[in-house]
């Protein structure tokens, strides 16, 4: 074996599509001595976090925690407890992480129907409610807030009161959305939400903070069948992060990530969540205008397009993976390829969280402008 | 909402069943600058750690790598991907993680011949080698080597031999054992084997290091069915972990926490894996002598008493909970309670990794008989 020695990674700045710039005060945090899982402490943390959590989510739902584990165990924790063998879920596919739901239903025994949603456009309302009223036996819509392998908003609100309408219950991926741009749990009625923490909270990729209605919480707990995974079953995992004076031992949480967690949901707070959303859309509308000076066409039309994540058509005859090993080498700068049907075809700008700031706007135009000149 | 502000833990001696303290090097390691989880120079750290793990697991394996999450999961990867509906898994129980595995075999749709060990003792290898020659359709094998609730040893090299007289697969709970005591998962004939990387590595808890044999992967790449979990199944996983030039994104790795489990396999390759079983034996020979001095019993066989893991009758008379209290508040120290049958009945006093060395010892002891007096 070769010699190894300790890892002394270099600083990049961080404008992909996650993870994003980390604060330093966040990496701080997670290096902080390690608490025992049951901990009293470490329990009082836990229980302020599911606060702080409820505040970004804008909910008061009693079960709003953090998932162990990175976004896509979020995405499979709502869809392993609300989806049992033979329910139907009508799924809105417009990129990669509604693929990866449709997935998801499949594995848990589902009935997935699709709707294909052109790539680089937001779900249309129309379909989604013609699909309702045909099938009224659906019962979950789910959907992806912001779509991180496209940029597209897709309109949640409205979904939510589609489903509402025909009496479906939610499931929305709030990966890319959480802290970015505008979401109100309660408000807008939905019923399982999954984030992630490395986008626009700028925490350590590795936790997904999760939240789920009453009505969800009451059909999880009269399930014909046990849920599949005993790893996200919340039926046990709320034992362990429930409001009980009694924590039951489920698993080991990741303790040092959730002081991250924390820390960066607490500097959520501080900031203020309307603030927060704001600044990310100021960025958007500084970086765009940048890039338009580069004469950089962004792909996604300005009615749903997402101020924290920018999709750039590849300009022709630019060479792709060149480009972006040039900006990493060069100028420690990473941005994110294509995804999907949009490889090769698009680069992905994330203006999230920490790293949506005038610093990084800069550093990233006058670095496009060296390596596209 | 209530004023937050940073959460400063206190810094405890970890002497419980995990997490363990860790090196304040691994919690440095852990908040360097994040990377993205596509960047080379991580993907070459992904390469250094599955390195230092086939050597931590003593394996030539090329599926040997870190799974994004706690040792409940790493336990459910093994079990999804090689379990299928009506597969007969013969699971050998002697505490809470035997239990878990059936749990998992289960929900897998397998069908789990049980064989309950009383707790505090060893599997029975006539009672093994009884069903397996009764059962020749038994698939897997399933055991735990280092019993985490009760501190016993199973004879894990005698089992694999059974597994293998009789053609089944192995999936072994290496939670505990990895790093604390003899683990030769290739001279022994492991198909399976997970880890968690809060107990003898001293890592922060949240990594589940896996490895699985050619026989396995095999198996899992030519199932009848879909692997029921997205975020664990193996065969996606590979596309990220493999040794393929070209990384296809699964999910987003927790780039910190890796970068902690590297410095800590680091750690363990610097020590040398035989030098770090004989400093657990050590220092468990230390700790059983003071514990004897302070009349307390150990409950566990010596022949089959895990070193990392030391489980102590509670004295009659004496109130867990008051002890365990004010080991914590006046010494800063965890121990781990009774859990399962032993909950009330024995406090489980950990020496994993860095926190097995003779500063925690001699306190431990002082502590222990400063409040038992």
């Amino acid at each position: 074996m070769k010699q190894l020695s300790t890892f002394l990674p270099p600083e990049r700045t961080l404008m992909g599509p996650g993870p994003s710039d980390v604060s330093p005060r966040i990496l701080n945090a997670m290096a902080r001595p390690t608490l025992g899982h049951l901990d009293p402490l470490f329990i009082e943390l836990m229980d302020e976090t599911k606060s702080l959590l409820q505040y970004a989510f804008q909910t008061e739902n009693a079960l709003t925690m953090p998932i162990s584990a990175p976004g896509s165990a979020g995405m499979e924790a709502c869809f392993v407890n609300l989806v049992e063998p033979g329910d139907k879920v009508l799924v809105c596919v417009n990129g990669v992480f509604g693929n990866r739901m449709v997935e998801n239903v499949e594995r848990c025994g589902g009935e997935a129907i699709v709707i294909n949603n052109q790539w680089g456009t937001q779900t249309d309302l129309n379909t989604v409610e013609d699909l309702l009223a045909k099938h009224p036996d659906i019962k979950v819509l789910a959907f992806v807030h912001a779509e991180t392998s496209t940029g597209v908003r897709n309109d949640a609100k409205a979904l939510c009161e589609l489903a509402n309408k025909y009496q479906c219950l939610t499931i929305v991926d709030a990966v890319t959305s959480l802290g970015g741009i505008e979401l109100k749990v309660d408000d807008w009625g939905i019923d399982a939400i999954y984030s992630g923490s490395q986008k626009c909270l700028s925490c350590v990729p590795g936790i997904s903070p999760v939240s789920f209605s009453d009505r969800a919480v009451n059909l999880i707990q009269n399930r014909k069948t046990k849920v599949q995974s005993w790893f996200l079953d919340m039926n046990l995992i709320v034992g362990y992060w429930g409001s009980g004076a009694k924590r039951a031992y489920h698993h080991t949480a990741p303790v040092n990530s959730m002081y991250a967690m924390y820390e960066s949901l607490l500097m959520l707070r501080e900031e203020g969540l309307e603030n927060a959303w704001q600044r990310h859309q100021r960025g958007h509308e500084a970086l765009a205008q940048g890039l338009e000076a580069l004469n950089l066409t962004l792909a996604v039309d300005k009615n749903y397009r997402l101020p924290q994540l920018n999709v750039v058509e590849i300009p022709s005859g630019v060479n792709d993976a060149d480009v972006r090993q040039r900006l990493l080498n060069e100028f420690n700068l990473e941005i994110g390829a294509g995804l999907g049907e949009f490889a090769g075809k698009v680069w992905r700008i994330g203006l999230m969280g920490y790293a949506c700031k005038p610093r990084n706007i800069d550093h990233c135009l006058a670095a496009l402008k060296q390596v596209l000149k």
